[in-house]
C-alpha cells in the first residue's frame, strides 16, 4: 500500500533504473506519462490496471493516485525523466502525504544531462565549465525568462522549452550580455532513435535548428564546443573501426 | 570493442540503469570508481578483469581505458552518478576518440537531484522554484566560489563540497545578499542506508550539520521548506499506516 513515484528516464527505455523496472513489473496499478516509452508500459503485469495520463489534468492524476493509495493498491506513477526535476512529483507527493498515504520517490535519469550527453555534450567539463543552470525557456505564466540572471550566472545553461521560442531566447541572451559567438545547441528527441542535434552559436542557432521538433533542450556554453570536438573525433574513430 | 562510460547512479545499487547493469553483466573489463556500490561490482562476469580506480590518477585511468580499447576488449567504465555531470567523462571520452576507439555514454542518475530527493527535497517545485544551479562549493584551484553569481541567479542551488567548507559557504552566500533565513539543507551519504539530512537555514546550517560526513550535498532555497513539509506529512502518514 505504497505509491511509488518513479522516474522513467529521458526516453530510451533502457535508461529506467533497475529498481524502477522491478516496481513496474510487480505493481497493481501503473499510471504513466504520455511520453514514457511503450516498452516500459508493456512491462506491467498482465493483470495490472494501466492508465495513460495523456490528456488528464494534474488534479485528476493526483486524485487518482490518492484513491488507489487509499484502496491499498501498489501503485507506480511512472514519470518522464526524474519525478523531482521539473516533474511535479513534489505536488503529487504532498497530496499523498496529506491524505495519509505512504509514498516513495525512485529517482530517474533526468533529461537535463542525458539529452546533452546523447549529443556528446558534457554539461560540465574540467577547465571549461564547473557550473550548470537548468531553467525553463519561458518565465512564470508563459512570460519571458529572466535573461539578465541567466546571462550573468556563468557556466552551462540548459533550457527546457518549445522551439517556437528559440529565436526570442537567443536574442534575449545576447541582449543580456552573452557574446553572439557563444556555442549553443538544440537537441531534439534526445536518447531516442529519432534524435537530432544542431550545434551552432547563439547567433545562428535559430536559423540552423529551425526544422527540429519538440520536445527539445537548448544548451548554451563552451561545453557545446567540447561536444563538437567529441562528435568529430568519434566519427573518425567509427570510420577507422 | 567499445568502451562504455556508464553512470552507476548516486549510491543505492538499485539506481543503476537497466542498460548499465546489462553492460556490467557482459563486460570483459570493469573499471569502477571507489564510491560505486560493491553489489554492482559483483555483477561483473566471473572471468572479467575488475579494477578499482581508488587511488589511481585520472591520467592512469584514461591510459588504461585506451589500452583495453586498443586490445579490442569490451570495457565498462563505471562512474559514480552520471559520467557527464562533474564526472570527468568528457575527458575520458576525448582521449578514447582521439585514440580511434569507439565509445558510448550511458547516462546515470546524478546525485544532483537524487540526493535531495532522498531527503524529500524536490529541486524544482511549482510556484516555488523553476530554476536550479549546480556548482562546486569551491572555486577553481580550491579558491572561493563566485558567491555573487550564485546569490543572484535565483531558484535552487545545489552545491557539491566537503563539509569543512560549510561555514564559509553559508557566510559567503549571506554576504552576497541571500537572506540568513533562506532554507538550506545538508544531505550526507544520500540514497544509502547511512543517509543523514539536516534541514535548517543558511544562518544555522553550519552549526546544526556540523557532525555529518562527506560526501555531502548542500541545497539552498525555498524547496528545502517543501522538503520539510513533505517529511512531516510523510511521518504522519507512516505513523497512521
Amino acid at each position: 500500500m505504497t505509491v511509488h513515484l518513479v522516474g522513467a528516464g529521458p526516453g530510451d527505455p533502457g535508461l529506467i533504473t533497475a529498481r524502477g523496472l522491478e516496481l513496474v513489473r510487480s505493481c497493481d496499478v501503473l499510471v504513466a506519462d504520455a511520453l514514457v516509452a511503450d516498452e516500459l508500459v508493456a512491462e506491467a503485469p498482465e493483470d495490472a490496471l494501466v492508465i495513460s495520463r495523456a490528456g488528464m489534468k494534474q488534479e485528476v492524476v493526483t486524485r487518482l493516485l490518492v484513491s488507489y493509495g487509499v484502496a491499498g493498491l501498489d501503485v507506480v506513477r511512472l514519470k518522464g525523466g526524474d519525478p523531482f526535476v521539473f516533474g511535479r512529483g513534489g505536488e503529487e507527493a504532498l497530496a499523498l502525504a496529506e491524505a495519509g498515504i505512504e509514498f516513495e520517490i525512485v529517482p530517474g535519469v533526468s533529461s537535463i544531462a542525458a539529452v546533452p550527453a546523447s549529443a556528446l555534450i558534457p554539461v560540465t567539463h574540467r577547465g571549461v565549465s564547473d557550473r550548470v543552470t537548468i531553467a525553463s525557456g519561458h518565465g512564470a505564466e508563459g512570460g519571458e525568462p529572466d535573461y539578465d540572471a541567466l546571462a550573468a550566472v556563468g557556466g552551462t545553461l540548459v533550457l527546457f522549452m518549445g522551439l517556437d521560442r528559440l529565436e526570442r531566447l537567443c536574442a534575449g541572451l545576447i541582449r543580456a550580455g552573452l557574446p553572439a559567438s557563444t556555442p549553443a545547441a538544440v537537441v531534439s528527441r534526445g536518447t531516442l532513435p529519432e534524435q537530432e542535434a544542431v550545434l551552432a552559436t547563439l547567433a545562428d542557432l535559430p536559423e540552423r535548428a529551425g526544422g527540429l521538433e519538440s520536445p527539445a533542450l537548448v544548451i548554451v556554453g563552451d561545453v557545446v564546443a567540447v561536444g563538437a570536438q567529441l562528435t568529430a573525433a568519434g566519427r573518425l574513430a567509427a570510420a577507422a573501426a
